[in-house]
């Protein structure tokens, strides 16, 4: 198969699951003497989970888009770790909600938080190991040969990149508050020129 | 990254953000006695917020195509200033469902009217300021150059649309419904023949 | 702009429009002694007014490609014209589950049913309006010119392909299932290998 | 038609379906003393039901692709049969909520499973019959032209792989559990890479 429609599909996904997450955001009940000002801040949880898992699929795609360019074709293992990555994005309006419903309870808050960055860090643990997978054991399917040292440089920007979503998933029993500021935070350092998200330091 | 594959992900978007809008829409419930006609002509609002989002989303997504096509190449900043808006527009299937809900309702229908036209000029002020980086930081970029007066052309036309946006989300505490017709009739304006929407026109 | 991007984000709202139809698909709740055979059978309104949807939207997408890939070049007229036709695609989620919801309701159900087919027959005056548009004011834009006979057997045969619905919608007040069938009868008609629908036919 | 406008809009049927079913996901109402830890240990059938589903999409995609590779032009018969085939994926978000909303019910348990692992078997069906129209009565539309032997071998590879889902359909009055169990084997056997799903044997 050729990269090209193996990145039209994930595209397609991408740009699905990107756009879905509008579907956690609930208008509030309209109902005499309401406060909708009011009603819309305490949502707080929602919007702030909503940028956060857009700038992270975001992210992805970049970074996606980065790790497929460098292949010339593709085979049935990197089909099928694809489709890992794409469940893994799939998935994630569902623990967007969870995190958006359950960050002001006090039952259940630490475990969706954990749910929400850990659902991250799977996305981040996926792509990794793609990338490695294709760098070494499928380096004959690049487009353009890399030498070991730039292959190894990409995966160990890459594993550190899974640091940070560690240390906000193992955060979450001791405050969701921090685990949700932490994964904006690093959405947000990703977003910004200088860290230009060299594809192998995303994930 | 090619702009091709960024316009291909943005189209995605755009194109599931304009037909999600449809989950606005609401089937009245049966009930014995009911009247049918009756029911779905008070959900007029539902209906006026469809179509208007509808044409802005399709004019967005008009105007995107011209300022992307003048592209060579994209960086990271231009695509950190798409996902931006991309979540402009991703957002609007909820503001359209909280405009529909609110219009008729005593409590909250000017703070939702307000959202709602401040939502499109939200997009159209990072369209705008996408495109402003686009003529002037990013101007190695172009695939044919322009020379300086067609770039501020360009967006003081840009700017000058702002203004029936922010005039609309101005109006939201005298009459929603104001602000509910006058974006209508931008909708329309830039959908008509003459207007022809040069893109910098338009946001 | 290229007719390549007016249709892929074309066929982008049809995938979406003819995916989101399964939204209207209701699991029912379960309880204790209930027989999901029987609750499953009572929604067949709901499987047919599905499948009908379905079929519509694969011919209309047939047919779009048809209309389009004459085109050489696509101006702002045209596509206004085409966001109108995305328009009449994407609300048949809604009207689809205003028919299966309606049609065994005593009251409702004519309306709930003219709409149905109302909204197959707006779509398909839209399409006869954009192709009669395209192939007589936008000839300076077809690919491959086309004689004047051949341009009026296509508009022809799309203007009689309006009867059906027009002869469905105003069934609607006889016998709604009268408007099913007749919807049904149509969209196989069009599948049939026999009729091929040359794209005139179809609207 | 071209394959690859075929395939354009068939990748979009595809990449929503798989995206969509994380609608089937529901996010637990939070109550006070609530442990979302076993509510959502609960909902294991919904990630099952859910992954299988997924897999089985994202194995259909990659058929798919071999299939309409090797054709050089589409007819309208195969158009009309790839129709029916999206139509059997765009019903499997409804499919597998049915099998994840009654997988632990005491009523309706075997039908909802019949149903899901009966869809399954109804696209692996009509992906066969489709494939055998294309191999043995469209063969002058193939890019390159394949023999006799060739073509019954992906014939019977096709027919082969339809047997495990008859199979899991059958067992489902046995035990719901066998048949998701089935379900799920089936879909992890093609993504391993030594079954490598030569589209032949998939459906």
């Amino acid at each position: 198969m050729s990269p090209n429609r193996l990145e039209a599909f994930s595209d397609g996904v991408f740009a699905i699951a990107i756009t879905l997450l509008v579907l956690d955001l609930h208008v509030p009940e309209p109902h005499p003497g309401g406060d909708l000002a009011h009603e819309l801040a305490t949502q707080w949880p929602s919007y702030a989970a909503y940028v956060v898992s857009f700038l992270m699929i975001g992210i992805i795609w970049i970074n996606h888009h980065a790790m497929v360019r460098r292949l010339a074709t593709v085979d049935h293992t990197i089909l099928v770790f694809n489709l890992a990555l794409l469940l893994s994005v799939g998935i994630l309006p569902f623990t967007t909600e969870l995190m958006a419903t359950y960050l002001k309870e006090t039952d259940g808050q630490s475990l969706a938080a954990a749910i929400y960055s850990g659902s991250f860090l799977l996305m981040s643990l996926i792509f990794a190991a793609m990338n490695r997978h294709i760098l070494f054991a499928k380096a004959h399917l690049l487009s353009t040969p890399l030498d070991s040292d730039q292959r190894r440089l990409i995966i160990t920007r890459g594993i550190t990149g899974l640091v940070p979503y560690a240390v906000a998933t193992a955060l979450a029993p001791v405050s969701p508050y921090i685990t949700l500021a932490l994964s904006a935070a690093i959405g947000v350092f990703y977003a910004l020129p200088v860290a230009s998200a060299p594809e192998g330091t995303y994930s």
